[in-house]
């Protein structure tokens, strides 16, 4: 329990250290403290300018006794900390230390941040998206003239009943789909492996409280594969918006192509320039072919875009996507909150009980499958 | 039931007269005869140009079995029509035809489109409000240089855990604390009349269907009350975002000035230039005094605001609202949605079959309080 001692799992015998390049916030050790009162916590901080750390930085010593870390990078050898138990990471991916001898050689847990994005990334696409359709771009811009126009005035499509296909759906997308069931939408969700069961829609990761979809309801059809087909029959299921959340891998380079925007100006089942699905990329630019998104916008195969990441990145100067009128370009800025760290200070609380409790820990990485 | 038939409503000896300025959509008049297979049901349209009809438009003879009518502002005397029942507006108000004697004379049921309206202006609120948050202008305004620029990127405040605070918790307040409790805000709901019980919690009025809050239920806190010390219970509370939708009365006009913005203010607990609290309008502009709002603005006492409506409206050219860096200005346009009329008549459905059961029509006027 996250703030009230449990008396069975004060963390005897247990040290912490915290490399963060923040302070801690404040209360935030006392709570800690006050959780697990014969824990030892060291708090340490360390400046992104000195990523890793160098070696002589912390106490000579520091490792001999440290079951718990928390790092950005900062790791020691499995001989410098022989009691590590359980290492935090700052970050939601580990690429950067999947070569040190700690994640290597040793079964020493390691658990990552995933899960702080979700708030930050769903309102990014939500928000673009509902400015899209509000025509938002256009008033800002007849703000500037500082006169009253309301010419032309369209009746806006608003998003009750509307689907909306989640491309990968994990901590990003599973936010996303509360904020699109709250408008009223239809969540189609799309997975890599088959979720055929209640149980097997269940999210192991950590959402923050409330937020997610922790039970796996929201969706009103799953989807899965590795084949072309799979992802067909998602993209041909009738989406108003398409949401790429989807790690980059071997895999998903290039998931969308020509085709798949064929199929989805084929669901759309109209002619050019009456596409029906927004995309909206949030994962990685290399996730989509750009020069068939720009022809399908074109060809008016879809209805438009939102991307906050592109390919190349950055998007080169006068790149042909930075003009079209139906996208929204911004420069990799959707996952920035001032509620990161307080996020993965979250996920440290929730793992020290478990690790107390003898319980598996939260986002524990596998080491077979890399993530 | 909607849809289906129900052998003991069949709506014998009713005649529905159906006068809108728009087609009936395609299967409706079908989807109506099944529901109701003795319904008889007369559609004309009426084009925006001839409202209120001429009196020589219909056919003669049209009033004397009409139990139903759908009508913007035509209505025949009481003599006309003496077995009308039901009157359903195409409006959510109903000044334009207050002073008809079908209106004034008769006890016949006057029905409104409340709720047509919550879905589009909750999605501005909400949208204009992230936007506002992610620095959506920003960007938008960088896109245009076709350059990539995420120099001074700040980190985002999400809003997990941020409060809302809806002045005037009705069609429009209650989808709007929907998407707000999906985007993990706490929700403060004011409404004129005290609201201690779950029953009087509930919404009478017509919402589509799983959207708003029927039940009551998605308010952390309750304020209401019409007295100044009410109000500024409620603004003192800790907002982050303040969201006006309550009609435009004698109470309510200039119910924002100088005073309640210093509340807010103070309520932030910070200094100036430090404002707390984004201030969204889709009310009326004069619900908010307009030199008050800016004088706040310009002290820092609020965040930001968000007008879909203004006072006085349409805004003048060259306004200092329109030039403030921390204010999003729309030529009132938050409420125009393809999906009126498919709603409007959504509304007649329900109250067809209500009618048909001798039960009480939802938007039923009560002519005393006048709405
Ligand atoms: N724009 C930014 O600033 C920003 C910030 C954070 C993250 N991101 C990006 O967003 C991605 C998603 O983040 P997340 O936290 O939501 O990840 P996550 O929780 O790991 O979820 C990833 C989802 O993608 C699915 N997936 C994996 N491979 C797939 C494939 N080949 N085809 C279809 N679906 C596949 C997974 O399915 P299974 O569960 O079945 O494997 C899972 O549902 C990250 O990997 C990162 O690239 C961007
Ligand atoms: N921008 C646009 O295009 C647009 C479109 C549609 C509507 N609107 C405006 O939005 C308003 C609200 O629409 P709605 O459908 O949500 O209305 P609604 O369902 O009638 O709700 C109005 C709410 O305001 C409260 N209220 C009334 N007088 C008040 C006062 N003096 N102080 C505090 N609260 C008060 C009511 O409380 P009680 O229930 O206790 O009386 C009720 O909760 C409309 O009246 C209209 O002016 C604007």
């Amino acid at each position: 329990m996250v703030g009230k001692t449990d008396s069975n799992n004060t963390l005897k015998g247990h040290k912490l250290l915290i490399i963060a390049p923040w302070d801690a916030p404040a209360g935030f050790l006392e709570k800690l403290s006050t959780s697990f009162p014969d824990l030892q916590v060291v708090y340490h901080v360390q400046t992104w300018a000195s990523t890793p750390l160098p070696p002589a930085t912390l106490p000579a010593g520091i490792w001999d006794d440290v079951t718990a870390l928390m790092t950005y990078s900062t790791l020691p050898t499995p001989e410098e900390a022989p009691k590590l138990e359980y290492v935090q990471m700052l970050s939601a991916g580990l690429n950067h230390v999947a070569h040190e001898p700690m994640f290597k050689d040793t079964k020493v847990a390691f658990c990552t941040a995933n899960g702080v994005h979700g708030p930050q990334i769903s309102e990014w696409i939500i928000s673009t998206y509902l400015a899209f359709e509000h025509r938002l771009p256009t008033y800002l811009d007849r703000q500037k003239q500082a006169h009253w126009d309301n010419s032309g005035m369209l009746n806006i499509d608003d998003s009750a009943n509307k689907t909306i296909g989640i491309l990968g759906y994990g901590s990003i997308g599973r936010q996303t789909a509360r904020l699109a069931r709250a408008l009223g939408m239809s969540v189609h969700a799309y997975t890599l492996h088959p979720r055929p069961t209640p149980e097997s829609r269940r999210d192991h990761g950590w959402a923050p409280p409330g937020l997610g979809d922790p039970d796996g309801t929201l969706p009103a059809r799953w989807f899965s594969g590795a084949e072309t087909a799979d992802l067909h029959a998602f993209l041909g299921s009738g989406l108003d918006l398409l949401v790429v959340a989807t790690p980059l891998t071997g895999r998903t380079k290039h998931l969308l192509g020509r085709g798949e925007f064929e199929v989805l100006g084929a669901a759309a089942g109209v002619g050019a320039g009456k596409g029906r699905t927004f995309v909206s990329n949030v994962a990685r630019g290399e996730v989509v072919s750009t020069g068939d998104l720009v022809d399908a916008l074109e060809r008016g195969l879809v209805r438009g875009a939102a991307l906050d990441v592109t390919d190349p990145e950055p998007l080169p100067d006068g790149h042909v996507l930075w003009g079209m009128g139906n996208v929204i370009v911004t420069p990799h800025v959707s996952g920035a909150s001032t509620r990161y760290f307080e996020r993965v200070l979250a996920i440290l609380e929730v793992n020290l009980g478990r690790l107390g409790r003898g319980e598996e820990l939260v986002n524990l990485v596998d080491r077979e499958r890399g993530y």
